[in-house]
């Protein structure tokens, strides 16, 4: 069944991605992003509450944001770990929470982490805590949830098509979009809830 | 054989243990806290630095210290996540890295997480959140250590000894904070790294 469905994050590498497999798919979605489509930004809480008001009545919200910094271990300062949890890990759940109160009953949710929460690299210690606690939060919220809301992460391995990063997961073999955004697919279209699927 | 420890956190359930049981193993342990014993505050890295100084050369470093709000689901604010985050994770980071730079070689940290990460309860999201960051920490600074440091995490269940915690923690087995100090002897004793130990 044709979902309403919302992507932030949609002009990045991820979220455009799916947003296209979801359009192809016979979804009505709607793409949003800091630069491009219907704007939002994510550190203003109005922002966010105006972009719901402004789609409507939704079945399924995808976020992909959130940048964090990228340092050797013994370069990363307490403001690099609140950097990173503050646009990954909290722009993320406050989608969520909002999600939780306006989608539409037995709606999904469904967040971008990645696999550095489990396997990590020499610079990546950052992009681990916020992983890390983002799929603890999803693991956390899912059976709590109400109205029959389903909360999923989506933990993608490195992009094949963004090769500025590769060097910084070295043995590491890159996936593409298409690959990850399938996997957004099976959590969207299915039953599931409180998984963190990696790709 | 005797180690230099020093305790943060010693005035609580579990850092009172952990340093009760390692004097009673022969190692030289030195308790700090934010109100007895040596004092630290870990929100000011000037009177982390300052206590470094005062000790003198360690084996180990062990923190225990950490508050984070408790609340359901539902209400938890932007700021509950930030706060549990900033105390429970970035404070016993701060001490991780300061201690990078300090421990003797092979020396060893053990940090504080808890249950939550796995094993959500209704009014637990922030504290699952800090504690999944600091776990993937853990496992990401681990490999990266310089000179054979060593990190762990220990990740204990609500405490038998604090039954103001027990109705939060419903169908829960409270474990007492020996056993949760058993924990750290075996890691600081031993010459495992990046694992999350649960008790």
């Amino acid at each position: 069944m044709p979902q309403n469905i919302l992507v932030i994050g949609a002009s990045g590498l991820i979220g455009s991605a799916v947003a296209d497999v979801l359009d192809a798919r016979g979804h009505h979605v709607t793409r949003a992003s800091r630069s491009t489509g219907e704007r939002v930004d994510l550190r203003d809480e109005d922002s966010l509450v105006a972009l719901f008001d402004r789609v409507g009545p939704l079945d399924a919200v995808v976020t992909a944001v959130g940048s964090v910094p990228f340092k050797p271990l013994s370069e990363l300062t307490q403001d690099d770990f609140r950097a990173g949890f503050d646009d990954k890990t909290l722009g993320q759940i406050s989608v969520a929470a909002l999600a939780a109160t306006r989608l539409r009953d037995g709606g999904s949710i469904t967040v971008t982490t990645g696999i550095l929460d489990g396997r990590p690299v020499p610079t990546g210690a950052a992009a681990s805590v916020a992983n890390g606690a983002l799929n603890a939060y999803v693991r956390a919220a899912a059976p709590y949830l109400p109205r029959g809301l389903r909360i999923n992460a989506i933990s993608p391995n490195v992009l094949l098509e963004a090769p500025g990063y590769h060097a910084s997961f070295p043995g590491f073999t890159p996936v593409p979009a298409s690959d990850v955004a399938g996997a957004f697919v099976e959590v969207i279209e299915g039953e599931g809830t409180g998984a963190v699927v990696a790709v």
